[in-house]
């Protein structure tokens, strides 16, 4: 007699992947531009989204989807402030975003209202990599205080990104970072990732993501 | 017919709560204190083990077991060349170490020749908080570059720490971060807990961190 086997991870990756095409052809039928944001605990995910939002609203039209482990919704509140039709996500614990946790803010957003919806996810350098939510580029914010080894011991996360934002380069005067060690892992890993350095504090390369940003999300309009 | 409920979760932290309580056991018999640092990736845990080292050894015999998602064992040998008797724990992309790792690494060290082992954990701020690994305390490092909304967003994290270690305070005078309004929400979820601020850059505060482990790590042996 033959064995069955059940491999419950690749079922359920299987079934994320589907929930995610179908999060992409909701989008791409909006004509909406979408985003994945990643990072360490800190890093700046939430400050770059307003910076962004300063930035790009009112002509660029944003949406913003906060993943959280917790009910506290500081952060989508601080979307809103800024500006964004904003959706907070209490993952229950949960370590990382699922397209189906996407897929139930999506109901709660007027996409045809919209040109680009900015998700943001659980802080985390491990979990969330794993996991297409179905959006058009996936974007990792490094923080310089972080250390210039997070690309050798976090690969994964590093290799699945289109953009990387390396961020709070205001403090780089005080700290021993080694930006060309850095630069030199992630390209080791990911040699056609977007990196822009930048500073949610003191505005720095804003610019220039912002630019890149809204040509995207216009294109898409 | 009744229906049968596998609840694989639980059966798995019943497991591991197996596994935690027999390490616990051969640290007591080696007569060995044991720690389990957990932090956000790049809050300063390995600086901080090369400082506690830099401050304890050789009078405190120390061993290290560094957990990390890959092959890469910088962190380990980092801790080797600070004197510590290192072991690297690769987790195969595994986002926090569990028990039966810890075991393995235990067969690695000789006890008889320690009186603390440190273990670290893979950078993440979520998911190694549920996983007992039959130490004694749990230190969680802070950083404040990481801002002082953490405790409020990753309240497991910081309900389950014995020690915070609030890191990197030289970078202060640069930085938004509101102490009391940390502090406060530490309390909140864990008035109990040891507060030590440190700057493993600067070396502030790892003396006083130091004197409370070295007398737990010497009753013990």
């Amino acid at each position: 007699m033959s064995v069955k086997v059940i491999s419950v991870l690749e079922n359920i990756l299987q079934a994320n992947d589907q929930v995610a095409a179908a999060n992409r052809a909701r989008f791409a039928a909006a004509g909406v531009y979408a985003l994945n944001i990643m990072s360490s605990p800190g890093a700046g995910k939430t400050s770059l989204i307003e910076q962004t939002l300063r930035a790009l609203a009112p002509q660029v039209r944003i949406g913003m989807i906060n993943g959280d482990t917790t009910a506290a919704s500081m952060d989508a509140e601080r979307g809103a402030r800024a500006g964004a039709a904003s959706v907070h996500i209490n993952t229950g614990g949960n370590c990382h975003l699922e397209a189906h946790m996407v897929r139930q803010a999506l109901d709660a957003l007027d996409l045809s209202a919209l040109d680009l919806v900015i998700v943001e996810n659980v802080g985390n350098l491990v979990c969330p990599a794993g996991w297409d939510l179905g959006v058009h580029a996936r974007v990792v914010v490094a923080s310089v205080t972080e250390g210039d080894d997070k690309p050798y011991k976090y690969p994964t996360m590093y290799r699945g990104a289109e953009v990387l934002l390396l961020n709070k380069i205001d403090l780089l005067p005080y700290l021993d970072f080694n930006t060309d060690y850095f630069l030199q892992g992630v390209r080791l890993l990911n040699p056609a990732v977007q990196v822009f350095p930048i500073s949610c504090r003191s505005g720095e390369g804003i610019g220039a993501w912002a630019e890149w940003l809204r040509a995207r999300a216009l294109k898409h309009g």
